[in-house]
């Protein structure tokens, strides 16, 4: 492994005649790109038909590629299965949400519980590990691509009794766990119990079910059951690789797989950075910045990995700008503030033809390397490479855990009431966002991490509640920390059943409260609540709240028949506080509180009151520290500089109090 | 039974364990509750299996209920079949519009037309009958849930086939009466006809058909086969109960089931008011009115039950607010002005799981009693109470019919052409509200009705004329009374074919004009139409009208190139009056028109000038006349008195010519 | 054939009985309608099951039009199986794009590759042309109606592979024209390839493909199946009939059927001409301009035939306006000036029932002459028996070429990237539009059209470039002629695959510049562009072009990155230009470049100033020229004449320089 944050990307040789690779790694020298994924969606050639093999190809690109001296990520190509599988072995393909069963297209398309590509995928990642598992060049392996999407046919309805067997041992204790008296909907025998689909449970979409629990199971199954492709192709490998890193490149906050309960798996955790549009680049930034830390979140803090990103445009949205001047180099060093210690593009040569020949690439249709995206790749190259070995392995000191949980999200999102309006993400953006543009170091983290070393932790929308959190959460404010929640927080249990005592259920005491009612509005109605003589707009969810004695009232309703009722609580427990906020504040709101919050504990970051500006530490396993500032704003602003050191990207050296101008899109490293 | 409006609700105690029991009935005494409905949705552990019955939880619960001295609704459970008889049976299961045979899941899913699921469910409803058939605190037998829905199979082709034989007797009659010679659609044999869905007749969804007449049966025969499965209970039931009114729980203005072809067969009308939310309070308060009118109208004005409504919130809508303070109370009591004889919550106790979860109950998931809406639960059964039998039995002295036709709502919005924006409802519902802004009694009858005892028939968008309709409303006129219908009357007959006449065909000569040509325009489009000096608004069809000599044109159009032309016109015939209005006009407009109609017959009621102020009257057997006053403004209002009596509520006396401040939710019943 | 304008249209006694034949020949007398179209969608009467046929009730049909005079357009009735055909043959209807079989209903429904099908379709024409074949009245064989859809069955996936052995000869020559080394799609056996739908290679819908190549040979596969579907037909009515044209009515700019590759099995290219609602009615009738264009283009400017409009209303649409008074008129005549040697509506005698009864007709359900309808159709039906045959065979002199290309048209809009709201016919049309403002004489072709007449060729959007099109384009430049096209033209080759060199490909070096980045931005995005002093409004796709030296540079961004850069270029080669706009300008901005491009040439054509004022020319066989004047403004207008003659209609002399005042609707045929 070269020395420095891996830099390169996704690239497939085999797409294009021998006369090409000529051209391609002279201009990757010429880009400073390091390294090479290969082999993603190779399957077709490198097994023609089943009983064929034919490595040639592959061993060639290999060749070439530890000859040039890169690193290379090598790919198992279970992304996308060729066509003689899916026509020796329909099964292999989905039975979709509608009921339907594909055929042969696309990638991304097995059927997780299929025994033929079961075998047929682990037969060939076993192949692939005994060729090249001893070529020092591979730096890590990176098993299919993007899992995710669902498969409702007979074989997973199988595996689903099984999995629900196991988790249940008898039908009564699903039966109670689904609350199956509702609807008689009591099963008597596993064979009765169908995947829930369009054909049984759901109506307009996956999001509308009858029965919660079952689908909230089922997602649960999913999950697992794509796990079981990953680990099985990893036990291939690590039969002839016993120590590379073994890992799959996950999609940030993808809904459909929890990636907690995959996270003990990987080896290392990486992920595509693809951003939907946001507002503004600012936002953007900020749900970056969520999402790195959700991934950096899965492993405990340890550094991960981009496996992906576009040097200019994607290609798949309705709309797909190109990156602006300067955005590749901001995002790139965002991704490393955050603990990223690899970045790498998807791809390094644009594609010929089918979905993706107007995604970006380092290399264009015509191969060029004097155009604007192929400079900035290049000076982008040159500045990891002066970097060096410096921010590899290094951790953020956080002192802030947001907790981030797909049993919350799936539950609030399928339950039928209050309001279809109110989306995890936004409720959790939201409040991220608040701490973000504070400048506050924050891990992002699932329900069950250790939370002993945190002083805040912020538990937006948690709506499902499960094991021991309840009284790790008391610890915390017991011991000095705050605690802060918000609406529909702690309704239901682990399988989606209401809590049989006053909401929010496990928090109540904590909180010091009671919700008993929750009214829901159209987006169009606003409700005003004033927090420390200002006043903010709450929307989509009014929870009428019934403080205990002692409990403060920060904030109340202005309006509608619960006017004068706490909007905003706090709740003293020892040298702690337990805060809830009943509604959907505005951002001007959540960051009013979450400041409050924040401040208690000085942990209010620098340049918190200058708008776009980023900044963010790592500390190196040798102790030191980087402070990384980057500017996402679209103006250049000039401030007064909160921070101090040496620009490792320029040499510049900075004090506290200096005048700081910073233009779009500026990255300083300063240690 | 008890000697009071019935009040209480479903009641489901095997969802929870015993000791929730104990805390039920005291909590229902507190609030007044005399009545439960048992038994809906249990049919999974009253038959556990096909050979297997276990009665045992069931009679535990009719046990205590009668023990506690409640009146009981006995359901049979055939609204969700179990588990098990899915398996056993796929075909019990639906297929739907999309050609999709679905599995197990949800409710209301069995096949009509399917044998085992008929078999089965008589069965049940027949050992139920026997079972608890002499218990004497039974009131009343509710079969199945909420039927609707339709179902595509091969068993309901089949059934279609055999309807069909019966309705036409030969295929020359039926491709006449399906126009089929169109499109090269004559069958030649009875096997080659197929449900029209999105597999044959269909495109884009249910009312884009290429053949209305073929889609018109289907919908009648579905109505048809539901209404089968709903006999054979009733029949199973009679055999063991011979007097205790047996029914089911109807859905209001529900399109896909003709209730009016259900009426005869209901020993009571009963319903679920689960109002949709509208664009105000008021607009929602007559939407109710027109469909507690319409439930009184299918058995001549006989009270009618509210089987089912929330105390608090639904849990089914994309946002689901609280019902406001007071309202649960205004709209119970607004229901008694309309004909109830009984008010019924779903449900007494929260659901822990699923789908309703969310959905409100008289108990909280906590069991509290303390919280606002159990109070005014609570607070309305004492004034139930307190009412004692005074309004039972009584009737509504109702000198207007409104015409409400399924067969019309049906073929007037799956025609193509003219204009797909003008629906059924919109303009039924224009014309209600404009009756019942006036509070004038009304009676919503199906057109089959005597209308020999109305001075005002009103049909508005009567498009599918059949029977002696023309007749009955000839004589209306005849006599002195007035008849009053719109554009898109009078199109099509009982087969949806064109009169071959001019427009409105059997209508034509009592308006005394001819319809020339309809123009359609997009919503934005206005058309100024005059009418006494004021101008109101006309959109989406205007019909161009040529009138014969003598008849009186009241309004013409101010725009395009019929300006000029009538837009509402009165023919007198006799002693009586026909109107008709030849477009969509706005609530203003059709206000003007109902007013100058009402006030030739002195049927304009009091308060008519009174924005939100309801006036409605039942006389009860013993000729006592009721008449509630209901404000359903959102502020208080200070009125001069139109009415007179004592508010049995308060005991208050008050007289015409008072000072009467109604604040808001307020209710009297004065007698 | 009578010697003028064919004018009738469609008409159906068999759906009615015999008594009412007998008022309809004296109504189209009285009407001047001189031809019927007799037999659409008759199959069922003539072929009652397989093996009977009766031609009872045509016979008596068309010896009754034969014997009143009229010209006959016969028929053959494939447009709707009957119901035993598809009882009989269920693999006759289609699989549609989700992959469901269908059952008997609508029309428009066979399966192309249905064996059943193609014999009983084929043995029903032979008949029809041995029965009736040598009836001198018939002028045209109508083959079908209106063909178009898509089928996705096995059938048509055997057809598939058969039509690419065909194409490509060899695997490794379709998975290199489908670049399918991408995604591990590399088809080893002809078995494995799949009709690209919902279950294979789409998501979303049929713009939304993994693999654009596949989709876009699938089209081209399903248009050809289509045909074949024709030329069967037409075989066998050739085999009894020798001469008499047999043509099928098309759908002008209809997307699914590629109209260029049918053209030369056309005897005579007719259409229907249902104008889409537009924003404005000069809009509408720009619109409907270019689709006459189009169908002229297909048999190398050849007149064609309006084979349907409507005299009043369609029924099809959500709202269905009346064409207002003297649009009738307007319409017919612009069809005429554009090359319409007949104009036939649809129908004569409006339907009794199902999806078209609101469909205008000439005469209504009542039967009526005395409508205001009627009294249009008269009128015209006057004026065109007063022209006589002067117009008939007539030729439209245009030196300027509009590139049509079904290829370009759906490879552009599946494209993934750069912009989704980018549609081919806005920007073709707005070219279109531009030209048809100016009152150019535009022919519409194909891109293998003969240029060598034209002085300008036109080419927006040509996203796909195939055959020796860039090498006739520029000879049209060396010769003096001018060459204009815009944004991602000369992208992909004809197998979807990006030219692997500069865009746009074939045309860099006519054009003289290289687009090195494609930004796309949401609709609500503008950047400001100025030619010549004025700011146009560019949106959607940005461009950023690199231009060689001695490209001028005409117009450039005024925002974002590309502040600065070119928008317009223009390259001089030899004599000649060659234009190209970088982004999508507002009509103003196309008005512009286009009014520089014809002026360059002289083809600006009369009252070009005049809005709303169309000019057409058509030279007679006999070179005689006629100018047809006709006013789409919704307002009359006063113009100084530009141009002269005496107006066939009225026998008025015009002269230039006269004041001409035009009505709203009003023409001239100057001769």
């Amino acid at each position: 492994m070269s020395n420095q944050i891996l830099y390169g990307g996704d690239y497939n040789p085999e797409q294009w005649p021998r006369e090409v690779w000529d051209q391609d790694y002279p201009a990757f020298d010429l880009a400073g790109l390091t390294t090479v994924t290969l082999g993603v969606f190779a399957w077709a050639h490198l097994q023609p038909a089943e009983e064929r093999y034919d490595f040639s190809t592959l061993d060639a690109i290999v060749e070439r590629a530890t000859a040039e001296g890169r690193s290379i990520v090598l790919a198992t190509p279970s992304g996308a299965m060729p066509p003689w599988l899916a026509r020796a072995y329909p099964d292999a393909c989905r039975v979709d949400f509608e009921g339907r069963r594909h055929v042969y297209g696309q990638r991304h398309n097995h059927c997780p519980s299929s025994p033929a590509f079961q075998r047929l995928s682990v037969a060939l990642a076993s192949r692939l590990a005994q060729r090249y598992g001893d070529n020092p060049a591979i730096v890590a392996w990176h098993v299919g691509n993007e899992y995710g999407g669902a498969c409702y046919c007979s074989s997973c309805a199988a595996a689903f009794r099984v999995w629900l067997r196991e988790r249940y041992t008898t039908l009564d204790r699903l039966n109670e766990a689904w609350n199956a008296t509702f609807w008689s909907h009591t099963f008597t025998d596993w064979a009765q119990i169908q995947p829930p689909s369009m054909l049984s449970e759901h109506w307009r979409g996956p999001n509308h079910t009858a029965f919660q629990s079952i689908t909230l199971d089922y997602r649960r199954f999913l999950s697992d059951a794509l796990l079981g492709g990953f680990l099985a192709e990893k036990a291939a490998i690590r039969a002839h690789v016993p120590d590379t890193p073994v890992t799959t490149n996950l999609m940030g906050l993808y809904q459909p797989v929890d990636y907690h309960r995959w996270a003990e798996h990987l080896d290392l955790a990486t992920w595509d950075n693809y951003p939907p549009e946001d507002a503004s680049p600012i936002r953007t930034a900020a749900r970056m910045a969520l999402a790195h830390g959700a991934m950096r979140g899965l492993r405990g803090g340890a550094p991960f990995w981009v496996m992906e990103q576009t040097p200019s445009t994607t290609a798949s949205r309705d709309v797909n700008a190109v990156k602006r001047p300067g955005v590749l180099g901001l995002w790139t060093w965002q991704s490393v503030a955050h603990g990223a210690d690899a970045t790498l593009f998807f791809q390094l040569r644009q594609s010929r033809g089918a979905c993706e020949k107007y995604h970006g690439a380092v290399l264009d249709h015509a191969g060029r390397t004097d155009t604007r995206v192929f400079r900035e790749v290049a000076a982008l190259g040159a500045q990891l490479a002066s970097l060096g070995d410096a921010t590899l392995g290094a951790r953020t000191p956080a002192r802030v855990a947001l907790l981030l949980d797909w049993d919350s999200w799936w539950a609030a999102e399928m339950s039928d009431g209050p309001n279809r309006n109110v989306r995890y993400l936004d409720v959790l953006g939201g409040y991220h966002r608040a701490l973000w543009h504070l400048n506050a170091l924050v891990d992002v983290v699932p329900v069950t991490a250790d939370l002993t070393s945190y002083d805040v932790v912020v538990a937006p929308l948690l709506h499902l509640v499960k094991g021991d959190l309840a009284a790790r959460v008391r610890a915390v404010v017991e011991r000095g920390g705050t605690f802060l929640t918000t609406f529909l927080s702690g309704r239901v249990d682990e399988d989606d059943n209401a809590f049989l005592a006053d909401a929010p259920g496990p928090f109540r005491d904590l909180l010091g409260l009671r919700v008993e009612e929750t009214d829901a509005q159209q987006p169009s109605v606003v409700n005003p609540v004033t927090l420390d003589g200002v006043v903010h707009e709450a929307r989509h969810v009014f929870e009428v709240v019934v403080p205990d004695e002692g409990t403060t009232v920060l904030a109340t309703y202005g309006a509608d028949f619960y006017a004068g009722t706490p909007a905003v609580t706090r709740a003293s427990v020892g040298d702690g506080e337990a805060w809830y906020v009943a509604t959907m504040l505005d951002d001007g709101g959540v960051a009013a509180v979450v400041r409050r919050v924040l401040a208690r504990h000085g942990l209010v970051g620098p340049h918190a009151d200058d708008a776009g500006v980023e900044v963010v530490d790592r500390v190196s396993p040798d102790g030191v520290l980087h402070r990384f500032v980057l500017h996402h704003g679209a103006e250049p602003i000039t401030v007064t500089s909160q921070v101090a050191g040496t620009d490792l990207l320029t040499g510049r050296v900075l004090a506290v109090g200096d005048p700081l101008t910073l233009s779009t899109t500026e990255v300083l490293v300063l240690s």
